[in-house]
């Protein structure tokens, strides 16, 4: 379980890291809280902390529930897909918003694998 | 425990289900990203999501905490009236923003329960 | 554990009391769903809860790791740190967007300490 713990991890550093990409962002295209839009570039840097949001809710619930009660290596390796899908997602992104797709595509994927597998290995384990 | 996470499994395929009807409005609805208004439907679509997250935030460790130190089965049934809530609360919202009450109040109640629940049973089990 | 399981509960009882205040504020400043702008001051509790949702992904599997693989006591103290910062932002946000620094501040660095610790421990572990 600690290679799991630590793709976790690695995901976890991976969204800080969009967190402070996206002050810095706030900072240089001057949008003043409390916006979220304004200037372009900073929307991009904005949509990517926030989509990774929208994934990592599924991520490390999903994470988890596949590698107890599924596979614990198959959840760190569908975890690294996560990470480097979500890496490809943000530099795709903020060079173009239509680059978005292949990085996005990846860590969904990923996601659904992990959801879907936990779910029907709890529905093994209770059965 | 196998209810509880077959009851977060539940939960998180729900909400991959809002993630994918997001995205597909976004194309239907023609909210070219990072926009994320421009379209009064494309908009409910997104806050279904948006609220998700902001509701799942609280239900995943709130079942947890609450399965752990108070009830496995009480956390599974509290669960069960989130999942049900919030389909609710996405059938309502899409129709009509002003219907998303019920279903939202449903979600909300079962979080408080779950959250409050789990801050009770861990402080009992601490003193 | 359990004084970690009751920080992790008092965090959640916070962030259920930003949900409050927003919906609260969308009804004052007559911002109707689904727009989330619209009204300045909404506009700061909306993003005061949306910002803790940020966090949150951070310092909820951060804390389970710190606590798993470095310290439980050490948790439960960074734990408070965030919960002290998190209010103090949330007082100083809706005041002033401009005095929302300090408590930012403070939990961004105790979910730094977290989830960097957190994923330090992981590798010590497995190594």
């Amino acid at each position: 379980m600690e290679l799991v713990a630590i793709v976790a991890g690695l995901a976890l550093v991976e969204y800080f890291a969009f967190v402070i990409l996206c002050g810095q962002a706030r900072g240089r295209y001057g949008v003043a809280a409390p916006a979220t839009t304004g200037h372009p570039v900073f929307e991009r840097y904005f949509r990517v902390q926030a989509n990774t949001v929208e994934q990592m809710v599924l991520f490390l619930p999903g994470l988890w529930l596949f590698a107890y009660y599924v596979s614990a290596p198959g959840a760190a390796g569908l975890g690294l897909v996560f990470v480097l899908g979500r890496a490809l997602y943000a530099r795709g992104y903020v060079q173009d918003p239509a680059r978005r797709g292949p990085g996005f595509g990846l860590t969904l994927l990923a996601n659904g694998a992990l959801v879907a597998g936990g779910l029907v290995g709890a529905l093994v384990a209770w059965l």
